[in-house]
């Protein structure tokens, strides 16, 4: 099968119907077929790209196709999430390698497709090649009435208290079960799915960011490279420093089990592991209350784990008060190390 | 070096002074460093990607890094130009192996700058990561004050001339020179220089595509994959048939020696060789003299190459009226067969 063949195929999976979806297809004059995609945005935008790489990011013995789609979809959009975006259009860039077989390259797509579907966005164009590895390059671009609606990671501000939503360490647990099918016994069946489940198909927290983005967050980000490693983004960004609380990090269940089993500290896991794709904002203290509820109302915790202070980084610290070091994910360092030591100490 | 350091470097070679572009600065709020670029577009937009894979659409054997940067950069631009669209943003994602020093990375962004510089593209995001091969996957976005001021592949009418501007073949004559050095004795230096630097650093023609949509083009595209094939593809949008005379096919010169030194038949390389990144506009005849001034304003040489008539393909007429055979370029076809291939007979 050629090229363009291949793609009349795609194109169909990926396809939306017009009239179930108005407003996307009124914004959306030309998709893919033409040189271009042609739209007509009306106020500000978020645009974001997201590289997804076999042996980097992923690898097939790990992840099925359908899932390594979702999941390059999935973390795409959360950072839309992370600036309170509406997800509106996506691009996807994907190069296949010689022995995917044609199957492999539509399921691939449907992983795309269902996430897309689930967050009302649609895929206006991308492009297909052949590739030594297989290769996932996404664009978004989400939208909001204007810029002012958009919220950075750079307004934290001395005194906002450091929340966090859902739960924490899971996708780290879920890599470990994984790599290392032996440490399913620690937990049981459904909690070892689930574990797996949160690193195979995250769930980008759209309506969440537009809550908290709502609730009047100073900044936010998506945790992707790991707690502490994105804390410290916001840190930088906003030129302060950030106190979290490691007794308060809320660890999802099962990730205590796995990481004894395996012998780290659940703390590492849910401060360093990264990918959990749950968001983390700075909310003035008399907003916290608003902001839970208005996330109880989507089905969603908000933990309050830290607070904003003077300084220039982001530090964990321990029942004592002291400081835990905590090393995030490091698209360079991860090459030359195991995955999985991600979640080691520094 | 890690990654973060690494995208500080690259943000500092690829940033613009906003003095320098008021208008891209009053519309891109928010570039690199946050979660996604906030941008303010007006009217309608082009968004387009393209994917670089080494092995598949270049070699660092025959392509220096800034080469690899500014060819990415370029044939991006040139589906913008193939819209008629001005070019805005333009979102970098690189793979990185592991082998490619810090400098080489550096000077790959140079030749991304370069092209954005020459076009008043603002590059407003971007991701890096490692990988088992350099990749290079562009977004570019462009703007337009409405969406009838684009262009599609689908308006060509029975009737209408086939133009095209600039001079063909002479990618591909300078990828032979690339491979085969020995070919280099069939042409004076100069020339094999000319033909080697179209192939390496081709330049996107932006202005002759606004120019063509000014001039009323019914349909427009830019020849990546080849003459005959990218002829194919506005004669399916458009539900009509294209005829192409090879008698009139501005062959670049040097394509010629090139050509017969390497045994292969000079059409073939101007009609099916692909890369040329020139435009191709269906054009109602009475316009074709206005285009054609327009573009000698820009210095560059429009020649009409033959019509369009009914029917739904491509066809590439001899000086007998017989059909020549030639095949563009596919990049999954590319995979399992040598590159200069793309030039030979199907």
């Amino acid at each position: 099968m050629g090229e363009f063949e291949l793609i009349a195929r795609l194109r169909e999976r990926l396809e939306v119907d017009p009239a179930a979806r108005p407003a996307a297809a009124a914004r959306v004059l030309t998709a893919s077929g033409d040189d271009a995609a042609v739209t007509l945005p009306a106020g500000a935008t978020a645009t974001s790209v997201d590289l997804a790489i076999e042996g980097v990011h992923f690898t097939r013995e790990t992840a099925p196709l359908d899932a390594i789609g979702h999941k390059a979809m999935a973390a795409a959009l959360s950072d839309l999430a992370a600036m309170g975006a509406a997800p509106g259009e996506a691009y996807v860039q994907v190069g296949v390698p010689a022995g995917l077989a044609e199957g492999e390259v539509i399921e691939l797509a449907d992983g795309v497709a269902a996430v897309a579907r689930d967050h009302g966005v649609t895929v206006a164009g991308g492009d297909i090649s052949g590739s030594p590895v297989l290769v996932v390059a996404m664009t978004v671009v989400g939208h909001a009435p204007d810029e002012t609606a958009l919220v950075r990671r750079s307004g934290a501000r001395e005194g906002d208290a450091i929340v966090v939503t859902g739960e924490l360490g899971a996708a780290a647990a879920g890599l470990l079960l994984l790599e290392s099918p032996r440490l399913r016994q620690a937990v049981v069946p459904d909690t070892a799915e689930a574990l797996i489940e949160r690193q195979l198909r995250p769930t980008p927290r759209v309506a969440a960011g537009a809550a908290l983005a709502g609730a009047g967050a100073e900044a936010l980000i998506d945790l992707s490279d790991g707690l502490v490693a994105d804390a410290g983004h916001v840190a930088r960004a906003s030129g302060v420093g950030i106190e979290l609380d490691a007794e308060r990090l809320p660890i999802a269940p099962g990730v205590a089990e796995v990481a004894a089993a395996a012998g780290v500290d659940p703390v590492r896991l849910a401060a360093g592991g990264g990918e959990d794709y749950e968001l983390l904002a700075a909310l003035a203290e008399e907003s916290v209350g608003a902001a839970t509820r208005a996330l109880e109302a989507l089905g969603l915790r908000l933990r309050s784990i830290g607070r904003v202070v003077s300084g220039t980084s982001a530090i964990l610290r321990g029942a004592r008060g002291d400081g835990i070091e905590v090393e995030g994910f490091d698209h360079f360092r991860e090459q030359a190390a195991p995955r999985s030591d991600r979640a080691e100490p520094a």
